[in-house]
């Protein structure tokens, strides 16, 4: 129910369109244009439209009067340029907009990038559906003991089982209960209503939903924040609930702009960046000296990551 | 149990303090720095810091090497002047801090307003308090038949208490099942936990909890800002709920800046935007003319409401 | 020389090439898609890209599956509903990129609008080519005497004459001295040059051009912020050399959104903000009061711009 | 002339004068407060207002409810980890205020960073002063060879001396026509004026002037926006004549927020990114493998930076 007959049906008409246009197209991302990338139990994620390519950067980096490319060796080049040096403004230059579907606790996370344009639907003026996200069994994990952020050991047996009985127990509950106010609706909640009761107002009604409730919004920005969000989101220390759709962003942009995508994961994703004492320790190091924890400033806990980033063991 | 003891004592604490300062102070708003204004059941507006007075609007719209001010009607003037022909830039230069509590689908609402920064408490870290928002009898609203967004009669009698008890019984349902799931904490819930459970990870857990509970932020903006966000939030139209707190913005408006105060409620929300039809209404009219509605141009609804503006019957 | 042959020559190829496209595309955008709009005496404006049209708005207005759009009077109906609540998030939907070459004091007003994406052509890199802004004799004004920051009567005769032939004669000697302190460039530039000398820095050569010399740069923004410059820029309080490219930008948004380019100027642009005093006059008068400026509470001025919108005698 | 007698004056008003705050104080910061700091020729940077300091970012990040300061090592270790995990919304509740004079091109680098609030001196409604930046012999340097936007050796002989020569002579001239199109003014430009010439608009005669003449704003950002400001502007790359506006800043922070000035040298200043591939070649080196440029996929210009980097000769 994720995506009704009828949905799937206007996805499928506008995915049968063709328009004739002199603007700038990318062949891989019109493939999957509008197509829903399904993600947790019933979220998705869908790119709606686009605007530029990876020439729209190097053309605004250039203030062409053309297309503004050259050899691909050559874009390639200025691409890695712009990304090194955290030249911004040109990867501003090409914007995405999707159709997202998520949980609320994701929303909630997601919403504080601020750089970006949002229409969420509104259960102020609409009633929200009975879909509510409810973890697959190895996602049930403990807190973690080391971080207070981060997720431990995969919960088993009885309690596991009781914790999926009681999420769902209680957005049963909780919908019902929100249905039972509402009082209005079609097909069945319509049968459901009764003609004598007012029902309380959909603003109000709303507040009775647990924050695994799906929501859905039109969320639209540019490549350079896009990338931001997801060198955030789609870091092992993200929440997996949210990772999920950073991933599938990334899947989507090296479709849209294969040079930036590259660059990125070779300069942001990929790499590492060292603290000014950590550099000293790699100095120290590569010019042959032993260098200890104590000696080097550097907190236990910096110095474990420190040495996982150099590929050496913690010793 | 809004605030406890020991963070009373905390705001007493920070109340007390005197520090000497070369910067402009506003004794007003001292008079209230820190100390809550409380708001619907369970939570709370508090001014936390503020930089700048009427004054900095002036003296930024001057770009003055000293105070910048002149004779009170002068700089009231000045700012009349700005707020009407919305040079909006001098009132940027005025900054607030708010720390607020408010339930999770107020702030669902007030986190649109992207122009602001924010720190929230944070649910994949900590453990949220057994707190959720109750609507007054007064304001459980059946849904508006003329306004798809609005609330209209109060609901009543076993309908009213019914609602009431649904919201109170499925809260306490999610509390406690949000408890057993997380098997920690402090004090009862330490007591309450069972040592051969590994408890369900705090990112995971909050997930059971409903809209209605309560979550709380420091929130941060500027002059021009909280204008805006005051204009469309203390609006008729707005919910209720959010409502209650840019009320009391506007109060602390009137302590911290009263002529920009005055000059918003002249300009601002006192005053009304007539669209190009309605300006050559209100033209033929004041020239004796008898206008109808069908040869305005003017749709049924935006009549009403102009009629309403205007002051006369909507006949 | 405002657009050189090879330019035009690679704008001529891009307006050639067509692609097939599953976007929402409109066609009477496309029709003047990257043709220069030329502006002052050597300033343009041209169209490089967009997203969306008036369908986008109401798509995501509505957090459609499909196109979202219906009757195009059920679509009117709610791009001016939106309008005129100040719902803005779905105007934020739509996007348009801009190649502008325009004076540089011209460009620091405009950038006063920090919502936009912006890539400059940069004076560190490369050579600015001797273009420079003089005003045609019909806009060569004097200080209005009413308005600190307005134009009065046009100047005549020997002023007229002079100040022209300063400006010229200014901006020929700044850019003769610019050229021979790079001692670079290509064609003449490259011929003049002395081998002898070092050449400065076109980092520093540049402050010796003056702020009628032409930039350009590239500038994309979402339809929310571009209504919202217009706003401002075409107002007849704008400065004339900036109120040119915003006349343009209404043009365009004719062609690329009508019903919320006719939408604007109904709610926006012919529309008139009454203050508070100004509402209790206008009551008043409707009610057949005679209302004279001194009881009504409001300044001269102010009292002058009301009669002018209400379309009466100011006596 | 860079401050007038009547300037310094109303800046030691400002000073003198105290009133009693419960709001965070900074001595260190007070200390310094409204007083200017010179840059270049006629420039300066001074700190007008504040809100906050390193407790306030505490404080947010824990939302406290009272002052949310612990022992300073406490305080230090949290400071330490939001900067290194870029949790950068605590920083964000700090607020800076600066009045800032500098030349019109700098101005137009600096502006470049949207996240800013900005009131700049108008030559719309105002007079520009004669005051025009010219760079010391020192600075007077040739366009670097390597770097298309570097400086390289320093001019000298006969060519420095005429450059000097041409930047002040067309400056002088540019303001006397400047001066002599407004035809108006105080003190001796009033008796100057011709009363038998209107004198051209202000918004026009602005134009004559050249990039090297000081504008001056009221600047205001928060302390994470601040800190990205100063990273890319005290960086060896950036332009001397921003950079020393951007190392005054750095200074300013030492005293305004030490923990947050001390973690953003180690973190980001005296840190340094690795790309993937250069991560790769960092961990074969510490392992004992001899690596060449060629195998590692390394292009000649990274290699070198990277090998400067880690301290090694790059051979």
């Amino acid at each position: 129910m994720t995506i009704s007959d009828k949905e799937a049906g206007e996805i499928a008409e506008l995915r049968a369109a063709r328009s004739e246009t002199r603007r700038a197209c990318v062949p891989a991302l019109e493939e999957i244009l509008y197509e829903p990338v399904r993600l947790l139990d019933h979220g998705f994620l869908r790119v709606i439209d686009y605007m530029g390519d990876d020439g729209a950067v190097v053309q605004a980096a250039r203030v062409s009067y053309g297309r503004g490319t050259r050899r691909v060796s050559e874009d390639r080049g200025l691409i890695n340029y712009l990304m090194r040096h955290r030249h911004t403004t040109p990867f501003e230059m090409c914007e995405i907009k999707f159709h997202v579907k998520l949980p609320i606790f994701v929303a909630r996370q997601w919403i504080r990038h601020r750089t970006a344009n949002v229409n969420e639907y509104s259960a102020r003026y609409s009633i929200l559906d009975k879909e509510f996200y409810i973890p697959a069994p190895d996602q049930l994990a403990a807190q973690s003991a080391a971080n207070r952020q981060g997720r431990g050991e995969i919960l088993e047996g009885a309690e596991a089982e009781r914790v999926l009985e009681l999420l769902r127990r209680d957005s049963e509950q909780a919908y019902a209960d929100y249905a039972w106010m509402l009082n209005e609706g079609e097909g069945e909640a319509k049968a459901a209503a009764d003609p004598e009761r007012k029902g309380l107002a959909r603003e109000l009604a709303r507040m009775n939903l647990s924050l695994n409730f799906y929501t859905q919004w039109y969320w639209k920005t540019n490549l350079h924040n896009l990338l931001h969000f997801v060198s955030l989101r789609a870091d092992p220390h993200a929440q997996y609930e949210i990772r999920v759709y950073a991933d599938a962003m990334l899947d989507i942009l090296s479709r849209w702009v294969p040079l930036t995508h590259a660059a990125f994961m070779e300069y942001r994703m990929g790499g590492a960046q060292l603290s000014a004492s950590a550099l000293a320790v790699v100095r120290r190091m590569l010019a042959g000296e032993r260098v200890s924890r104590e000696e080097s400033g550097i907190s236990p806990r910096e110095w474990r990551e420190l040495m996982t980033v150099l590929g050496r063991e913690s010793a």
